[in-house]
């Protein structure tokens, strides 16, 4: 089925709230198989609701509307609908009634406006509201099914998933299997590139930046739940093919979880001292639930001093190559190690921006290194990005040299 | 201006990103004041596109359209545009020009999927992007102004200040004069409460939750500029007076920033020891432009072990109290304050769960305390929020507690 969106209200169009209801009911949709084709938002404006309902009508199966059924003088959704399609109001007792033990139950007088929330469309059904006065409703308007739906997220959310869930899962036609895929290291512009031709076996490959990170998602449908799994199964292997070790997780999984995960199977211990990102690292790290099993500590050395003093980075080392450099960044690295006990350190130096760069060490220099069993490994790199994103970036990028490392890669 | 609002791509529609650029960019419309008439979102499909485009040239002065810009295939949006009103796409030599440059700046190949950014409709302007590589376009098209501009949040918001906003503001009727306020440390209730019955001298008052603070706005429009802004000026005045300490801050200010501002001037500086909130603390701290003058360094103390070492924690307190305890977070802010000599050591340390709570000290528990010149002070919190929740609003109940010490309140 192709399903349209349409909000109401005045609130949503001055940008005051952001409307979340939208993005809830487009998922719902989509995991049932149906495909969402527009989504409208108009003001409280009789002529411009109906003006979008009608060419609604001639663009979906179903029309989902939110907002607009509460008792005060600017919800005129429903008005606004009956008088776009010439359908005449009724009032339906049972929902008066209903809505006068809703009064009754929460202790409130009932005011004269909530009678007009029992008025509704001729022929329409209603649909029960177990949280608030207004109920929802389905009715048949131009050769399209709408529902009316309160705004508010915990009303709307119970109508929906008792009554109009049903439905779309009834006219579901085919299954649908999902796979998401976490990609780190990679600019979007290369994984395009990289995955051009790749055979998806019938799934739809979609990506998205979610800086810092590329986001994959598969998606196959098929009337076989099975077909539509071994696509997307299929298609997620021909994917890590191409991408490798890029690849650091599936589904809700962080970068960190991915790599507390392999730390833990290999129970080893991390510590990280950082500079430039300042904490950043740290607290990426110490997101994860349970990161104590694998995390040890942190030094955030932003002065010379805490770097000696913390570190123990030997005072004629940052004398010679200065804070930012490869040999500072060994020698946090190897101080930390030896200090913590950990199984891994790594450390960070660089210069975050906009202050502190120089000809020789621009901007966006980051040294990072780690000290290890077998040795210690240092590298440097450019991030051409503002203070923040640099801070997360370069945590990212200490992450995935420590995964890396592990992977023996 | 009656504007309207489009948003193109898969991932709106499918309900996967919350759409957070409309209620953006209408916010900006409405403050300017025009009137957003309609917001639409479709699919990266080019009749969809194009169908839109043409209703909404029928329905607005002015149309914003956000997404689809990028380098990638589903990427259609300016050539669903020109197939819609029969443009014809001409390759922008100078953009091309400033695409090949920003990848020479960032040090990465440019791929060839890239040149396309730089097709534009024959007659439009071009909108720079100084912060990526697809450049913002502005063309009229069946009566109506359009924006073409890029769905990533920090293109979007630069392209949209330097070139739509001047143009947007030019087309309105009265002076504005805005003013933000920034709270820490009152629930949107409270300051509701408090602030009922303020005279706001003609100014408009919203406000809104950014977790973990509340930010005040009060908005004041006039054919006068000088009685804008005196209305503005007088309404966060009375604001101030009402909400008094809990008000850090005003415009983009951030309190880490703000707190930054005042130990520069009192030339003090500052340490932090983090347990729960694993860095956090540090990392809000290190966003702040310039900390180095005034953050000397941070530990993240994840195990006991680190406490002692790091922080001289004796191992009888820990030991007597367990490590999450007011003695605990004192004997780390004083060890601190005396390793790093920093004028003020803060610590914190606490149960950032979903694990590790007990019928005692249950999840969501925090000690902090602060070791300064004059003594040491400490405060026990329990704040119900999610794990990243929990050490967000811990680490600036931290901020607040150094600020609140340095105004002796």
């Amino acid at each position: 089925m192709k399903i349209e969106i349409i909000t109401t209200g005045d609130e949503v169009m001055q940008g005051v709230i952001v409307d979340t209801n939208t993005p809830w009911i487009a998922e719902r949709c989509h995991m049932f198989g149906h495909e969402v084709v527009r989504h409208q938002a108009v003001a409280d404006d009789a002529a411009a609701i109906g003006e979008a309902l009608v060419a609604a009508s001639k663009n979906a199966d179903a029309v989902v509307v939110t907002g607009g059924l509460g008792p005060t003088a600017d919800d005129i959704t429903v008005e606004a609908a009956a008088g776009a399609f010439g359908a005449k109001l009724v009032m339906h007792e049972e929902v008066l009634e209903e809505i006068r033990r809703f009064f009754e139950r929460v202790g409130r007088p009932m005011s004269r406006s909530n009678e007009k929330q029992a008025l509704v469309p001729e022929g329409a059904e209603v649909l029960p509201n177990r949280v608030g006065t207004a109920p929802g409703i389905k009715v048949k308007f131009g050769g399209a099914w709408f529902f009316f739906l309160p705004g508010v997220p915990r009303e709307l959310y119970q109508i929906f998933d008792d009554s109009v869930a049903p439905w779309l899962k009834e006219g579901a036609a085919q299954a649908i299997s999902e796979r998401v895929l976490r990609c780190f290291g990679l600019p979007e512009a290369s994984v395009d590139e990289k995955l051009s031709g790749v055979d998806l076996s019938g799934a739809r490959l979609s990506f998205r930046v979610k800086f810092p990170e590329v986001i994959l998602k598969v998606v196959a449908r098929d009337a076989d739940p099975a077909k539509a799994r071994q696509s997307t199964t299929l298609a997620a292997g021909a994917i890590r093919e191409k991408l490798g070790v890029a690849i650091y997780g599936e589904g809700e999984t962080s970068l960190a979880e991915a790599l507390g995960a392999m730390l833990v199977e290999r129970k080893m211990t991390l510590a990280v001292a950082e500079s430039c990102t300042g904490g950043e690292l740290a607290s990426r790290i110490t997101d994860v639930a349970g990161a104590s099993a694998w995390f040890d500590r942190g030094a955030v050395t932003y002065s010379n001093r805490s770097k000696m003093e913390m570190l123990s980075v030997p005072e004629d080392v940052l004398r010679a190559h200065g804070a930012v450099s490869e040999e500072t960044a060994i020698a946090m690295a190897e101080g930390l190690k030896k200090s913590s006990g950990a199984s891994i350190a790594v450390a960070i130096t660089g210069i975050a921006g906009p202050g502190g760069g120089s000809p020789e060490k621009p901007v966006g220099t980051v040294f990072a290194a780690l000290a290890a069993e077998g040795g210690v490994r240092a590298h440097e790199r450019h991030i051409s990005r503002d203070r923040v994103g640099f801070k997360q970036f370069v945590a990212w990028t200490a992450l995935d040299l420590v995964r890396r490392h592990l992977l023996g890669a």
